[in-house]
């Protein structure tokens, strides 16, 4: 707001100008990111200008501030601005803007800081979400649980919502679901278990039959014929035994007494504890016990009900639980996902590139924090198998790279610059707001979903590495390259 | 939600539950914590039931749900909720209960997520915060800039709020200026300077005196006459050679051509380019020349001009700046403060502690995951000169511990009992809400961040210091450690 007056004050409050939102470095020491949070842009700028601010800010800022700064900021809206955007689901590489966004200098400023922490978090969800499933493989369910981790309420809900673009089956959060169209799925609370002592008696025990017509059922009673009397001490004894001498290949002989009260229940104590506190063994017992009792009781379904684990799930315990031969359908992930301890921020920017139709480069004794002047153009050049080859920048009025013409590009951070033929180019940033209207409908999450999955096959394995990958390459096209070296040394603009 | 629906088809849903929320390790590898986060609580519950909700579910969850669930639902309010809480700002350990929640089973147990989500991160942004001022000292000015970097906007509000609370002096999110009062500060981005190219001419150049009555005056002529030529090459040459030869104690002698034209800018340009890369070395250099300024044109004012820095700023960092003889003043603090990458999450855990007046417990082969069962009260012990010795947990219905008196406890992971004689016995849970009801105003927020200080203040520096501190000790009575001990062994309780 400090900013706004200042432009205001000075004239240009209505001066056209160029912002680009992008990352420097990609997270958790990967190749690659996922863009994100679009949407939530989309909807952010379709209710500007929040109501009763421009009072608040008059209240804090000095009393001797025209009067008439405060009558413009009310005027503001989002009619003159237009953005560019990476689809979201897209791959994201650093310096290819996230975001174009264009408009009068006064209100493009404005939005640094809400665009910033819309796109910023979302995409760091989603990017972690992809590197949780690429770790998971793609048959487990992953099942985002961290609401209660997030850091803020609408944190959770960005959470839920990137998380499954970026590759998880569903979460937890049920306002995920109802106001974003999230797969919900939910499992049970300890508390739930311990508020029962067992002397309950539920006000209607019967239950209908699940697929026949046939008559209810009192379903404690059938529970407790199961259960009915305490199983054999002896039986127990003879397994705990066994357990003892082949703890890693464990099995019971359940008929002795009654494989209901005694067999059955003795044989779980026993595989359970052999399993404790590790949650791939306690899978494998808990699927050895189904397919017993599977099978001894010609119950089918029994064998592949779904064995679902949470409990501080990080990438490492995830690519244990993922191994092969592992029992475990289900991974509920909370804290690990949500906030993304690993690295909790993906530090965008957002920089001024052009005003007035003019470059403009922040110069810096840090090459890594100087950047690009410009309106720009940014294409994917694809391979003749359609694996990606390379990023490459360059100025909006230049012609797109030609498929199958050799192009001359530098690549970021080399000092040479090389040649490439790319079978393929796709344009990277479509027309998404134009003077403040939506351009058309956006993608469902769910369609975006696939996106991500779709563009993240096209990606090689080298980039996609979780640990010390190869980088992906984004390049300068000869034009932007030389505005570079003409602004880094001082020539004007 | 699925639960909420088997409570209450096991006629359940009204039966009378307490939860307790706490965490069971401080964070950071510290030993203690600030409690946040009752007022967002507090709106919270005062705000229930979100409308439109149970339509949602009633469309996700099985068809064949009994409509008189929903019904159920629609008439769910917090007018049977009961809170007791540890006041904002209020030291924190772990098992000490933050929230204790009582009422119907149903909808208490609902609040699990939301109160958790609400109270996790505002304790560990304050706790985050009390640690960034214990190193920065008391008299630095540590502003909050991070919402860019907030894990969703609310989360970026949150961060505002409860940093200030924790000890910051402000933030650069207006929205918390706003909403919750909390004292705004801004700076420019780099945006704002390289939009200019310096060709610009305000639409007004006329500034009005700040004091006087006297004339106004063009500002950019002023700051061009003291600019309008360039400096002298040689005398920047001189300047060059002394710098390199006492790089440390760099001085200039400013007047050889003159001051404004030459002098100062060559003497600027020299001391700035020592210190590169280096906050807290430029912070000097600019004093140094602030100081030199000030004398050469007796502006007195100029020398106590405060210095502000911010990039990335970490606890390291932060205790570099603030150590003994720095010029900086302010440190603007953004990603370190509100993702707290260090710990991004608290971890707190919303347990059922007694339902229908009868102790819960929930029994685990892991220790520190067990739950302390029973309604219960929580008191600090406090030495002679005031500061703090330990917190005590017991029963509800027991005596209160008395001053002066001995008593027996049991340290939590300690085998043994001690005996502990206070000069001070605090009640620690305050009446917040009663059945639906706040009992009274809520401190303000300014009031809060007081209480956060001078409690930090009566804990021993054994248990303040930042690594391996000296762990504060929670302790039970023996009747609480008798009911512990009497359920852990399968006592009924």
């Amino acid at each position: 707001a400090t900013m706004a007056l200042g432009y205001w004050r000075a004239g240009r409050a209505r001066d056209q100008a160029e912002f680009e939102l992008y990352f420097r470095r990609c997270p958790f020491g990967g190749a690659f990111a996922l863009a994100a949070g679009l949407r939530d842009c989309v909807r952010f700028l379709r209710n500007l200008p929040p109501a009763g601010h421009v009072q608040f800010l008059a209240s804090v800022l000095p009393s001797d501030t025209d009067p008439a700064f405060f009558e413009h900021l009310r005027t503001l809206d989002c009619s003159g601005v237009t953005v560019r955007a990476l689809p979201e689901g897209s791959l994201a590489f650093p310096s290819v803007p996230l975001l174009q966004v264009s408009g009068p200098l006064l209100v493009v400023q404005l939005l640094e800081t809400p665009l910033l922490c819309l796109v910023s978090y979302a995409s760091l969800i989603a990017t972690n979400a992809a590197r949780l499933r690429l770790i998971a493989g793609p048959t487990k369910r992953l099942l985002e649980m961290g609401l209660r981790r997030a850091q803020g309420p609408d944190g959770g809900l960005t959470a839920s919502t990137y998380s499954y673009l970026g590759g998880f089956d569903g979460s937890s959060n049920v306002l995920a679901g109802q106001l974003r169209g999230v797969p919900l799925a939910g499992t049970l609370a300890h508390s739930f278990v311990t508020s029962f002592s067992g002397a309950e008696v539920p006000p209607d025990p019967m239950l209908a039959p699940a697929a026949s017509q046939g008559p209810r059922v009192d379903l404690a009673a059938c529970v407790e014929a199961w259960l009915e009397t305490r199983p054999h001490r002896g039986e127990r004894a003879a397994f705990v035994a066994y357990a003892l001498a082949f703890p890693r290949a464990f099995q019971g002989l359940l008929d002795t007494y009654s494989v209901q009260r005694s067999g059955l229940p003795n044989f779980l104590a026993v595989a359970l504890a052999l399993g404790d506190g590790d949650l791939l063994q306690q899978a494998q017992e808990i699927r050895r016990v189904f397919r017993t009792v599977s099978a001894q009781f010609q119950m089918p379904w029994l064998e592949s009900v779904p064995i679902a684990v949470s409990n501080n799930i990080d990438e490492e315990e995830l690519a244990r639980l993922a191994q092969e031969g592992s029992e475990v359908n289900v991974i509920g992930i909370g804290t690990t996902v949500v906030t993304c301890p690993r690295q909790p921020s993906l530090g965008c920017v957002y920089k001024l590139v052009s005003v007035g139709g003019q470059p403009r480069m922040k110069l810096t004794e840090d090459p890594e924090k100087q950047t690009l002047p410009g309106s720009k153009a940014a294409f994917r050049l694809l391979g003749s198998d359609g694996s990606l080859l390379m990023d490459v920048l360059q100025l909006a009025e230049e012609p797109p790279p030609q498929p199958g013409q050799e192009l001359r590009v530098w690549p970021r951070g080399a000092r040479e610059a090389c040649v490439v033929r790319p079978a393929h180019v796709e344009p990277l940033l479509r027309l998404c707001i134009q003077q403040g209207q939506l351009c058309g409908p956006l993608p469902s999450l769910a369609e975006s979903r696939a996106f991500a999955q779709l563009s993240l096959g096209r990606l090689n394995p080298e980039h996609k590495r979780l640990e010390q990958p190869a980088p992906y390459q984004v390049a300068l096209s000869d034009e932007l390259q030389a505005l570079v070296d003409r602004l880094s040394t001082g020539g004007s603009s």
